[in-house]
């Protein structure tokens, strides 16, 4: 299976994958993931790359319903802060629907591990490249879930403090996702954000740029 | 091309792109890379997900061999630093080759946007999910490489405010990663780390929990 050379046919299927990838909030209640496919969604996400192969990432899978409940509370009191935060958008906010956590079939959460003391890759910006690993591996389960047809969305509105509690996190362990998995009754078109004129994408040409950043 | 839903053989090409892709240190140094190509792998990249929609990545390609050349000076200085710090694996890590700054086709920089103030799902974290946003993005680019038979290496070994003033960036963008992208003579079988028995990667049971994070 090494040295594989991919075709033209092949980049196509990939690109369609990635393409229709989306952060998904709706999920259909009744769903269900089978082990197998979430076995290899995982495989996906832990052969991501990461500094200095640290691989920082831990995935909890989250089987107990007392806890999703607990979590599910944590991010709805979060999601209310976040609305007076946004002062004239807080209706547009409260309107969207910003996670699918009681919804969808399984939720897992993505931790980055206490640091492990890796040197490798990270005498700069040393928690910043452990948390970019972990990022790729998010990423790269994302992906899978979508070529598996099913949906995935990254909720971040939470206190780490409170997530690190529910989840017998240690102190330096950082809580950075709660991650919805399951079937869904469609994908998003385009990202729910647009959907829903929130805000648009930028163009290519605005985030490319040559020999120097230039401005934004 | 929306609401597709993939085949078992879909997923399996998807699969086999996914766990064939790797940090590439070692570039067909009489490589090229179509520009067509490129511009397909960065709209992947830029396909990524991330928080809010704020897109905070910002990519630069670097097309003056002089400034490439710069880079790989701030390069070489910090690996010199490293494998100082790194005291009884000193020589071991000088045997490793860590970039291919100068044998890559193309040379690009991922760069952090300054903040645009988005506060949707950054509430708490703020930094660190604009951070996780732009991982998304390389790991997409990562993988579209691969996809496309290239190789790609995304370097960490540098100090920042070096990087930041060679590309003439604003005081609050950070260099996250100098990305090298090119053909190259072979794929690692596994990751170069592994292959050169600097560490070995750990297994899957080792980063996936269920319900509580218990221990390392």
């Amino acid at each position: 299976m090494h040295q594989d050379l991919f075709s033209f046919r092949e980049q196509q299927i990939f690109y369609r994958i990635l393409f229709n990838r989306r952060d998904m909030r709706h999920f259909d209640p009744g769903g269900s993931v089978k082990p197998a496919a979430l076995r290899r969604i995982l495989q996906a996400a832990h052969a991501a790359p990461s500094v200095g192969l640290m691989q920082p990432w831990r995935f909890i899978h989250i089987q107990d319903y007392k806890i999703r409940k607990k979590l599910a509370k944590v991010v709805a009191k979060e999601r209310k802060k976040t609305a007076r935060a946004l002062g004239k958008k807080k209706e547009a906010f409260l309107r969207l629907k910003v996670e699918g956590i009681m919804e969808s079939a399984e939720l897992l959460a993505i931790i980055q591990a206490p640091d492990d003391g890796t040197i490798f890759g990270r005498l700069s910006q040393r928690n910043t490249m452990s948390l970019l690993s972990c990022a790729c591996a998010v990423e790269n389960l994302w992906l899978a879930a979508r070529a598996e047809n099913l949906g995935f969305g990254w909720v971040s509105i939470f206190k780490p403090k409170k997530v690190r509690k529910i989840l017998h996190c240690p102190k330096k362990a950082q809580p950075l996702g709660l991650l919805c998995l399951g079937p869904v009754k469609a994908f998003y078109k385009k990202p729910m954000l647009e959907e829903e004129n929130w805000r648009q994408g930028k163009r290519l040409d605005q985030i490319v740029r040559i020999n120097s950043y230039a401005k934004d």
